[in-house]
């Protein structure tokens, strides 16, 4: 089997208040990773605004655009016109009262090959996203493009091993996560520690019980819970692009904008799950439980 | 709530031809990790054999023995004087031609608390596990012990999330997982080196997704695949007892005996799981799919 080498690229950067400021920020990423090879690039969750989800605030719901909207048409120009896949994040107004939290998939001839809806939504202090976002109803299904088929998740879905291993089910050659994680500033430098590594640890593990690369975007930068409050998300970057191993092959500051890219080949998958077959062996009689909420 | 720190360990070593020679250095790593406070002690995966499943041999179906058994009896006797709750590993004979690789939990009464039958069965080059033994039919239960609900799992198990989530919803505490891997030593240092990452990595995410401490134990020592030849496999120690965010809290060397402990605190899982709610946000609607051996 022929190797089938594919260099890809992720945008990391900090948000302000100001959504086309933020759309020319990573805009300009994205050319950077392009102009370095990349033909396929994934940006960070949310990436046109702040992470609004600290508070509950109905004004925020203004942040919401359809799909296909503005954000869709100017990321699948700059699609077509580079030559690549984009993998971008939008806040999906889709009906009234009806929001979702959105992965879309640009391809290289600027159509829009996909979209992935958040299927789990977290809410925990600082992060109230069963507010804004009705949980996704279109499953986990990879999205085909003209580079091979893509397995978009977003964020808290990473820290579930099912959403993973339903995307490598549905044929996934690479599993995608678009991402806002950060540290809260009070937390000891222990505490700090631990979420980082967890938070690489989990991503690596998809990688290596699927056998298949993995890619996470992560915003940068601190973002107040309200104007001028000390009280925040400093999010912690690290974005990063990992082999069918586990292996980090680049990882980006958790301070600093960048705009990252690294080979991969996607004739590995094929070769390691002959070496370790996992898919082989899966107890598919025994897993019925895993449809329960727990077993007692 | 308050804490329950349990302190825990685990014993690895090489194996020799000698069944009984095995279980007196098995035994003594048990006395010692004891006498340095440990409860529950995790044994090697078929720690009275060398690692016979390099070859289909049918001689080797004479290693096997009935559970309750030799090795339970006296390991049951070993755990009831140390008043510690022993989990081992024994090559299961049920019937004429039904053999299970098995895991047994022996409480501190000395009598036999539960067994678990590897779900799981590998079958690759040096690893001919699929002629010897039979899959599980015993499903993914977790155990109840004296000291807490067990998730006794073996080694092939290790690689799949299902099992680790299965024995989590189930109940489990702990995760425990008997083990026998090593290197190839025509590898490259190279892939030694991403193997053992992944295999901790792997186990550390388990800990981390179900917010469980996991404890893993592997043997040590090269075993040729015949008598005298150079093939065969250096198994790779690296026995590991992990905390409930993947932290590796003690971990033995490659290539010498261990007898580790560690302070586990079971109280913390319900703590992480409030900061971490993955239990409350599963999306067991759209699951299904998981019991399927691939979607196409």
């Amino acid at each position: 089997m022929g190797s089938r080498v594919l260099r890809v690229g992720l945008v990391q950067h900090a948000c302000g208040n100001d959504r086309e400021a933020n759309l020319v920020t990573t805009i300009a990423g994205i050319e950077q990773a392009a102009a370095e090879g990349a033909r396929l690039v994934l940006l960070q969750e949310l990436h046109r605004s702040r992470y609004f989800c600290q508070q509950e605030d109905a004004r925020h719901f203004d942040l919401a655009e359809p799909v296909p909207g503005e954000t869709t048409a100017r990321l699948g120009e700059l699609a077509a016109r580079l030559g690549i896949v984009i993998v971008a994040s939008v806040f999906e107004r889709r009906a009234a009262g009806i929001y979702h939290n959105t992965a879309v998939v640009m391809d290289t001839d600027g159509s829009l090959a996909g979209r992935y809806r958040k299927m789990h939504v977290p809410d925990d202090p600082g992060y109230c996203e069963k507010y804004y976002f009705t949980p996704g109803d279109l499953g986990f299904s990879a999205i085909q493009t003209s580079l091979g088929k893509l397995g978009v998740l977003v964020c808290w879905d990473q820290w579930f091993p099912e959403a993973a291993r339903l995307m490598a089910l549905d044929g996934a050659e690479i599993l995608l996560y678009p991402t806002a994680i950060g540290w809260d500033d009070t937390a000891t430098e222990q505490t700090r520690s631990l979420e980082l590594e967890a938070w690489l640890t989990i991503q690596r593990a998809h990688a290596i019980s699927n056998c298949l690369p993995v890619l996470a975007c992560n915003r940068t930068g601190f973002e107040p819970r309200e104007p001028d409050s000390a009280a925040g998300i400093r999010f912690w970057g690290n974005s990063c692009i990992i082999g069918p191993q586990g292996e980090i092959l680049v990882r980006a500051d958790s301070d600093a904008p960048a705009a990252l890219v690294a080979d991969i080949d996607l004739s590995q998958s094929g070769e390691l799950r002959t070496v370790w077959p996992f898919f082989r062996d899966r107890r598919i009689d025994a897993y019925g439980e895993l449809l329960k909420r727990y077993r007692s």
